[in-house]
């Protein structure tokens, strides 16, 4: 009998995750039922979200249970079907969650093909959710326009680093990363274009604002909250927004990100914070991919990713998000 | 030699406003220059945002320089006029400053005529700034819906007041006003008709927020900052939008109203929070004038006021709005 793993929630995880909240189990390999399509998982996405769905919190998806596998969106290769729709060898995009097999449609949700011509690891990056991400926060609720200036924390992570580099083509006049490394720092203006970069554990974040947004902030981009959230508000120009993404600073912290006190500058500057989810706006992907990938073409969205092998590494692989290890997307292959 | 007074900034303001902050001088009655009339005050509007400007921090109006007249709006009475604009007996409306007499035109700031037919009270109030602070701050940046449960914080307040019964008139489906005192909550209830208030003071309002608002907050109105933005930051509904207004419970503390944790939560409800100032709208306020005289006239809108006379007791007017004293619009009449 072939042996099929996946790894599942054994305790919710009060600040870092760490091995004993998971638990990697074996089972037979199921088979697909009726309309069903059996998938073997690929490649996984690792998102900081994945952290927030761990705990028992109401949120913009329930909770994952305890005793559940873990949920994440992945890529499975169709290696048997009884589906008109799925055929084997199809490669398709979904919640694959961390395992070795996922059941496709029938009582199981439906997976999407990936864009033809796409790779599998851009598919989950620049072309997948992460790119959508940096597009449709930048542009449907940042709503950039020529001339701003621009911030973005979590720089040197797989949505920021695209979100700057968007920016840039969008026709912002200054374009400013705040990463957690010289060398993330230096690959934010060496490689991809960035004026100027803010390593936010030796510098200080306020001051070095001041200095490379004389005219204060446009459009900041929040990957992070907490204290750097609180210094782009202390740092919004005039109609400023403020496009909230994520808060990866709170995400292993039962308190969540820390406090922000100077939202009294969104009344100042008459600026606006607005949060979004990308799940929301993935009915208009295909507009959003269709100019991407013309940028990814001419070489004007450049895009890092760090491939982790094996299934087993997963939780390593997400840990990397919160130590700060990668640069660029985190992806796990199986 | 007639005399006039002006109430000046005497040093500024650490924390609560008091007498050693300000002085009363006299000098003479000033003579209008070319172009230029000379207005009686006889009415000055004692708003929350006086207190902003005696800060030396920038804002979105310059500070009051010590040594200068308190900067306020107010309603003057043309008394002499060298200029074919204003005429004797005209009522104006403007920045008059806490003084008993204001130049006007020529070099001195320009004064608007009042609307015809309103008494000077109501247009210091409900047809004044404050009622079109309501009204744009939840049309306009609110975006308010039929079907909206509304929130209102500085609800016995001139502005919090009215944006209740704007919402009400909207077709909001509930309105819940905050308060400090249980009789300006009964006013709110058996008197505007709101749902229901809650007592800040004495109540958990994080729990009443709960049992008043049981599918979250639509529109949060909000004049306060601070634990009480917190609370209904941490309630809102998808799609919840924050009206940033003012801080009031900040204005009195060298640090500002309290910081906020709940800002994860535009992220999950898709959240936007807000902040304007009104003179950004006083282009359309005939728009909005001519929709409140209506509601006014149909008594659909209610308003207190609380009118303090004399120049001298200004200062006490200003403390009254930071100690909860009022009810409605504090005016000084001169």
């Amino acid at each position: 009998m072939e042996v099929s793993r996946r790894i599942v929630l054994a305790q919710r995880p009060s600040g870092a995750v760490d091995e004993k909240n998971v638990r990697l189990e074996e089972m037979p390999v199921p088979e697909p039922g009726p309309n069903q399509a059996l998938g073997r998982v690929r490649f996984l996405s690792i998102d900081p979200t994945i952290r927030t769905w761990m705990n028992d919190a109401p949120g913009y998806l329930p909770p994952i249970g305890v005793g559940e596998v873990i949920r994440s969106s992945g890529i499975a290769e169709v290696i048997s079907s009884n589906s008109d729709r799925y055929k084997v060898g199809d490669m398709l995009f979904g919640m694959t969650g961390w395992q070795d097999h996922v059941l496709i449609g029938g009582d199981a949700p439906d997976m999407q093909p990936l864009p033809p011509g796409v790779p599998p690891t851009l598919a989950l990056s620049v072309f997948g959710v992460t790119g959508l991400t940096a597009y449709f926060g930048l542009i449907e609720i940042g709503r950039i326009k020529a001339g701003d200036t621009v911030v973005v924390s979590g720089a040197a992570g797989a949505t920021g680093s695209v979100v700057g580099q968007i920016a840039r083509i969008k026709g912002a006049s200054t374009v400013v990363g705040i990463a957690g490394t010289a060398e993330k720092c230096a690959w934010l203006v060496d490689e991809l274009g960035f004026d100027a970069a803010i390593n936010y554990k030796l510098d200080n974040v306020p001051a070095r604002l001041r200095e490379t947004c004389p005219d204060g902030i446009d459009l900041y981009f929040d990957n992070v909250g907490g204290a750097i959230l609180d210094a782009c508000l202390g740092r919004l120009a005039k109609h400023g927004r403020v496009v909230l993404c994520g808060a990866i600073s709170g995400y292993n912290d039962p308190a969540g990100p820390a406090p922000v006190k100077n939202y009294g500058n969104l009344i100042v500057r008459r600026g606006r914070m607005e949060g979004f989810i990308i799940l929301d706006h993935l009915d208009q992907a295909a507009r959003a991919q269709g100019e991407m990938v013309d940028w990814i073409a001419e070489g004007r969205i450049k895009h890092a990713e760090q491939v982790v092998d094996g299934l087993e590494h997963a939780l390593d692989a997400l840990t990397m998000l919160f130590t700060g290890g990668n640069t660029g997307k985190v992806i796990v292959r199986l």
